[in-house]
């Protein structure tokens, strides 16, 4: 059994799947619901501090969740943050440092820190992350939901957070003399969550949604799996971030880091024909459409049509 | 500034200290308040494997958490469970093990798991456990509402988990041939959360609670402080966990044990004196007294009255 097959049986035998979506929703009272989402953010697996701050790694910490309440079109409100510290790390400059870069993020979105646990760590830094949104009664943007017909649209651009990956992995470090090169760094290690466009997403009628952070080709085909859809994608309408030419990055390879590459957390986003034009007013770029052909995903590009095998990059 | 410092500047700083209680507690609908707690659990700090199984561990996981509900008087709904696991427990068996010990706990107050997340570490386990439950609208039980003349009570008795440490640092394992030891040793590794007990000492008309995870002292000492109190505490009505003596400890170290032994996760309930015989009628146990004197916690012990220094026990 490999490391996705357990994960897969630990969370279908006990019950983590229960729920199967970036959130967990739960009935508040009786005009809204609760969505709630954890991540556990572990040192030398989800991110190495001689390539970060203390600052971007709580602002990150706070962003993956927030990026899963925007993929339910909910509104973030409270959060928890629970830390294990090791004894390198237990001062006064990083902790203040951690706790400003996420509270600086929760101010933008009102999310008030309510509770969490601090504890030492014999030797890695470990960080659960939990948020708390809320989202008119069964109103909660799912996977589950797209039709074949349906139009598939993006918030933002692709494969700037893998570019970002790729330089810090050459050994380049933050700050960077090149903007361009600057501002990849920051899409992997200070990630935007779309917290305002998951909201519009869900006001304008989406039919589906999800967050960008395992790569496109996984992120679309856990929609595809949830909803018995299938999808194809233009690979010419691939809103590539433009920074990943700056760190000589060849095109081919570009178009890889948006297919494939991870930690974007922009909203994948399934539409029914009727509400498209209200998408296509708005800063959404369509790249492609759901299709019936159940779990089948394929890539339009110069002309042919080839499948389009999900492999989200493995953050380290 | 040494650990307790560091955690009390973070908590003030950075607003983990704004509810300041067992639970934070947060507005529902118009009956229900919902509280959260969350409860970072490491290896070599919080939990030892050779002295644990993977099925106790997923239990205390939860038992910690419910224990915090409990003291606040309220019914626990739902949890989340995130785990970094290091690559010798990434193991079918374990994993499977480590659930069932949580769902077997959870399945005895139908708390539902919603979400939680699971990821790799690099060398050690950790564990954050986070429950949610419900209480009616401003009836939470705080630790800041004690008054002088209330009794203080207790649920069980104390100094079991003390015991049963000492017993496992000695060397001692499970299971062991003697009955005694092994309660000892269970109130270590697979304590009980006093759920029903947390709710009926608020319907009854607690005035304040807490469960004792520091120890009596320090547990105490947080009620006193955040209430602005004292207390008086009788040495002669503590009731010892009768099991102690069994592992060889001596009468005045079982009292230690008592008074400053963390773990036990039993409640000390505040309890005004029209409210008293309600508590005496059930098992519940009354070992002293609140008084005006703030911050000053006496044991009276042979006719004589002396301060108690709050000294909760590491863990580890």
């Amino acid at each position: 059994m490999n490391e996705f097959e357990l994960i897969h049986h630990i969370k279908e035998k006990h019950g983590l799947s229960r729920v199967g979506d970036d959130c967990a929703v739960l009935p508040k009272d009786d005009k809204l619901d609760l969505v709630v989402t954890a991540d556990m953010l572990v040192e030398e697996i989800d991110f190495r501090l001689e390539w970060t701050t203390a600052e971007h790694l709580g602002h990150k910490a706070l962003a993956v969740s927030l990026s899963d309440i925007a993929a339910m079109g909910a509104t973030p409100k409270w959060a928890m943050l629970s830390i294990a510290i090791p004894q390198d790390l237990w001062k006064k400059g990083f902790l203040d440092a951690f706790y400003d870069g996420w509270h600086k993020l929760a101010a933008q979105y009102n999310v008030e820190l309510v509770g969490g646990d601090i504890s030492r760590s014999p030797d890695k830094f470990v960080i659960d992350s939990i948020v708390a949104g809320e989202v008119p009664n069964g109103e909660a943007v799912l996977r589950s939901t797209a039709q074949p017909g349906d139009a598939i649209f993006i918030t933002g651009t692709l494969g700037g957070a893998a570019g970002g990956l790729s330089a810090l992995r050459a050994g380049t470090r933050q700050p960077s003399a090149n903007p361009h090169e600057e501002k990849l760094l920051l899409r992997q290690l200070r990630p935007s969550p779309r917290v305002h466009a998951g909201e519009s997403a869900r006001t304008l009628g989406a039919s589906a949604m999800i967050d960008i952070s395992d790569g496109l080709s996984s992120d679309l085909a856990h929609i595809c799996s949830a909803s018995r859809v299938g999808a194809i994608i233009d690979s010419e309408l691939l809103p590539i971030d433009p920074g990943i030419a700056s760190v000589d990055i060849p095109a081919d390879r570009a178009v890889d880091f948006a297919l494939h590459g991870g930690e974007d957390f922009e909203l994948l986003i399934t539409v029914p024909p009727k509400k498209i034009s209200g998408f296509t007013e708005r800063a959404f770029t369509r790249i492609g459409d759901i299709t019936p052909n159940a779990d089948v995903i394929e890539l339009r590009a110069a002309g042919k049509s080839l499948p389009l095998i999900p492999k989200g990059y493995r953050h380290f």
